[in-house]
């Protein structure tokens, strides 16, 4: 059996992730593609429990940022070795509603940890496991904001200061210039013109590797 | 005012760290030193729901050792910031019941992970924070864990087959071999000669330090 793919949507809050997941699912429908939903942190039971700790303060008030990162990664541990994995082994492809480079570009970049505490945690974590694609949605923080605001309540890490989601942007550019595995699309266009960008990359992936 | 010390308790299971805590907290009172205890994993509000995370198999069957080295740190971080520091800060004294030598022991020895790996997550979260005392309690893994038996059920790690506790304790001479703050006892002996030896430790210590 052929094993599956695993292809990640990143972005920023407001950039459209949940609408482009819902054009990627289509699309490999119409490929008949079975495939599984993920999204980080969460995803598994364990993982879902960490994904409320670090969007509420409901435990205790402060959480320390090394906490947040330890936890993203625990959340990622979990939901890699019993979901993803698996998945994949079984010929399934796995859409993911963020992954590593998420943790990258807001602890790395919005909560400032050096590139090789991450690394180091990474590695550890990932064994150097990787998404097949990842589409990265760019918006500026500004709109995305507001977007996001317009949507509803913003958790713990929404309400942090509007710095910190330039220090994430920032980081998103810095990542996604360095691997061609990640295929940038526009966020800022009217939808349907995201939605073909969308198809138009994933259609070229389907092509190359189906 | 002065700043208060941390003093931690090490051992395997059975090796007698509770009865060892009891010795110490009534050394401290007859010297008029206002303390805290801590017990790690745990400590705070999310530290503890993160040791139930770790101790049981509730959430999910199967907690990859990653998450297991990822979640003993997030624990840590939240004690160490919002419990030791503070206390510490105020003049009060902690007594702790496991701290990072444990993680050094059990993940590193027992999970054999990398010393860089340990060293690496350490780093981060404790950024270079060290007790100012470490009474390491050694035990024989057989003593230790037909004692804990005895004592009731197990947990998840004290499940472990016999081979992981001989790493853990061949891990913990290692490293309090290479550390002159940590100070042995033998916990083979009777309790009350392990009880004087802990007592002259500690009397040594205030000694010095007050």
């Amino acid at each position: 059996m052929k094993r599956g793919k695993f292809i990640v949507v990143e972005g920023m809050e407001g950039a459209g992730k949940s609408s482009a997941i819902t054009v990627i699912e289509a699309q490999l429908k119409q490929h008949n593609i079975d495939f599984i939903n993920t999204r980080e942190p969460g995803g598994t039971p364990l993982a879902e429990a960490l994904r409320d700790m670090v969007k509420s303060a409901e435990h205790e008030e402060r959480l320390t940022q090394e906490t947040e990162l330890l936890l993203m990664y625990a959340s990622r541990s979990q939901l890699l070795e019993n979901r993803i994995l698996p998945a994949l082994d079984q010929g399934l492809w796995v859409i993911g509603d963020r992954h590593d480079l998420s943790s990258r570009a807001y602890q790395g970049g919005g909560r400032a940890f050096d590139d090789q505490v991450i690394q180091a945690i990474a590695d550890v974590t990932l064994k150097g496991f990787t998404p097949d694609l990842t589409i990265y949605l760019d918006i500026d923080p500004e709109l995305g904001l507001s977007r996001a605001q317009a949507r509803g309540a913003l958790d713990r890490i929404e309400q942090e200061k509007f710095d910190f989601f330039t220090r994430v942007h920032e980081k998103y550019l810095e990542l996604v210039r360095a691997d061609s595995r990640i295929k940038t699309v526009d966020a800022r266009q009217e939808m349907p013109a995201v939605h073909q960008d969308i198809r138009s990359i994933i259609g070229r992936y389907l092509e190359e590797n189906t």
